[in-house]
């Protein structure tokens, strides 16, 4: 074994400018969640990577919550309304946010969509962020509850590759878990993993296509 | 159904200095091509989410091809160095680039590394882009060959959702392949959203695990 190099980057002089922009989202996202509150909404962030589950497991909860609660959706995504146009198919107001070169939703784009599901008189908003694992991290948007998405055929070092994004969560959701037996990972590992991350993190094992798990994270989101 | 809505973000002020950057960077992978060829180096730019399987195929094409070349590695993630790690058991030499809150390479880390690796004699290198379908699109790095890597287990829209990176990229590789009958996805509908989203682009179907469509690869990349 050849030890590897490992070179940290130096980020230099735009990091200042970075700082501000994270420091102006954590502004305004302080600022969304008195608006939240102050029109009893409950806000939900659902950050992961594309293809992890995110649509599927808000599918899900719209199915099961549709009755009791007036949901909107809002779905970020660089380019497509996908989502937004699987989530609309159940009858409920959605938003889709098409971030072009951002990587993440920030707290504004939410802002300005909020107003909007405000007036459709919404009593609860599911946000599916832009799929990745890195950039929503440094980007609160004022939910209630960050929730990441993971799912087993993600390979065996993806909490470990990221583990920022798991300590801004509250709640991490290890989602098909029907495809575990297949892909020979072990969900133990993962979930000690997420626990490592982030000792405070409650985590949630899915399967959004056979809807095992679903009740327990209703029961997570206090809904 | 009710109709979703659409918002496009206006990227504002700030992508004029986006614009800059972007610029920079193509200018400096410009120069790297050039390095490449006066040094008779092949490089390759393998770009894909994070448990797509970059590092599974890069090790497949390490052990079919160590013999043949002197190889080296250049992982880029946000802080973890587990994929150089993985790669440096082979007796190659690796370098991780651990790029904090970048979620892409640039030409001017890669140069660095680069100069590195020439010094131990090396005459390929494979670059493990950071983790996700979003960033490395727009900043080429100078390699001969752009690889994006997708999984079956990603679901049936990442193609869809992400052209950008398909029309940046030459060659298309879904893998996973042993794992599309569990996971009832119709793997001729990935190679036709590839086409699709890049006319030009040659797609290729893998299982890093099996190593099916290692040999295809390898030929596709003129080894």
């Amino acid at each position: 074994m050849v030890k590897p190099v490992i070179i940290k980057v130096d980020e230099g002089l735009d990091i200042e400018l970075e700082e501000d922009f994270i420091k102006a989202n954590e502004r305004i996202a302080l600022l969304n969640r008195k608006i939240f509150d102050k029109y009893n909404l409950k806000v939900f962030d659902f950050m992961g990577s594309i293809g992890s589950g995110k649509t599927s497991i808000i599918e899900r909860l719209v199915e099961a919550l549709k009755g009791k609660y007036k949901i909107g959706v809002i779905a970020g995504d660089t380019s497509t309304s996908i989502d937004a146009e699987r989530i609309s198919k159940y009858g409920v107001p959605s938003i889709q946010i098409n971030t072009g070169r951002e990587c993440h939703l920030d707290a504004l784009m939410v802002r300005r969509a909020t107003k909007k599901l405000l007036k459709k008189g919404v009593n609860i908003i599911f946000i599916e962020n832009v799929g990745n694992l890195i950039c929503p991290a440094d980007f609160p948007l004022g939910a209630h509850k960050r929730v990441v998405v993971v799912s087993v055929t993600e390979g065996e070092y993806m909490i470990r590759k990221k583990q920022d994004i798991f300590r801004a969560a509250d709640l991490a959701i290890i989602n098909k878990k029907d495809m575990a037996p297949y892909m020979g990972v072990n969900i133990e590992n993962l979930v000690k993993d997420a626990i490592e991350a982030n000792s405070k993190i409650k985590v949630i094992v899915t399967s959004a296509k056979t809807g095992e798990g679903i009740n327990e994270l209703i029961s997570a989101l206090e809904l």
